[in-house]
């Protein structure tokens, strides 16, 4: 199931209705075959970062960004270019660290959720939107970027915002510097 | 899980390569839960269904459209509405039958399977995107319309298009009008 070819030239744009219910169905069927919410979420993430190493193609394509010099360049990227063109929306962006390394994009509204209301009471562990955090993570990898990704905040459990975390892994050759 | 509110006023486009690798990850993980194609079939029929029924109302709300007199008007807003509107291509209509109550819509390209090549040989009997006709069928009941809606042909099988019939099915009052 590979790329097929002559994609460029299509409308790149379709309702967003049909993929917020499509999402819902998928999250909706894994919560059928898990029990543990846990699983569901670590299955969403797997089958996020699935795609977000196919997606990064997709987006260095069409975006002609250049190349981030920053982990802050990359976190603003992230939510200005890539969550524009894929969700129509636009994070806002802080720095957690005074290392540089920890970004929180956050969402006053999330697009995916557009149907859902609330969690029920025995899914209250379930990260609905995981599957955001293994794209992320997925296509970061493929630019060399290690991250850490997962939600802090979820208005789906109450909190005034969403917010994905994000944590820039420093390489290794950081890592034998600094201990040297 | 009911529709919050507020949604109206806002962007209801995104790109259409996050929902197709979505699309793709929900048919997998199906794959992976059923063995027999005609399963995973039926899953997305039903799926598809559940989310037609709640789709209508956008479309009804976005698309203002009027009230359809015939099977083949409403077979016409499927095609130029609906689908221009949720996948953005629209599919030539086709009447099958003298009875004016089959159609197809034909699809020169799939927007659903962008990424795929080919199915797996062990997957040959999969309607990869069955999901949409469940979508149809459950939008239409919702109109007070009950149609069969399956794939007869398929480009993913090797087909020259992808096509999807339609089969309005009688009301109960004409059945009857028509023995009496």
């Amino acid at each position: 199931m590979s790329r097929s070819p002559g994609r460029k030239q299509e409308n790149h744009k379709i309702s967003r209705e049909l993929f917020v219910l499509t999402y819902g169905a998928l999250v909706a069927q894994l919560c059928k075959e898990y029990e543990k919410d846990e699983d569901v979420n670590a299955c969403l993430d797997r089958m996020g970062y699935s795609i977000g190493i196919r997606l990064i193609d997709d987006f260095l394509a069409r975006s002609a960004v250049k190349k981030c010099r920053s982990y802050s360049e990359t976190a603003d990227m992230i939510a200005q270019v890539a969550f524009k063109m894929y969700l129509g929306v636009t994070p806002s962006v802080s720095c957690n660290s005074v290392t540089g390394n920890e970004f929180s994009l956050i969402l006053d509204k999330n697009p995916l959720v557009d149907f859902v209301e609330e969690l029920p009471a025995e899914r209250a562990s379930l990260c609905y939107c995981n599957l955001l955090c293994g794209v992320i993570r997925g296509a970061l990898e493929m630019v060399h970027l290690a991250a850490e990704v997962s939600f802090l905040q979820d208005r789906l459990k109450g909190d005034a915002v969403t917010e994905i975390g994000i944590t820039f892994l420093r390489k290794p050759e950081d890592r034998r510097h600094r201990r040297n």
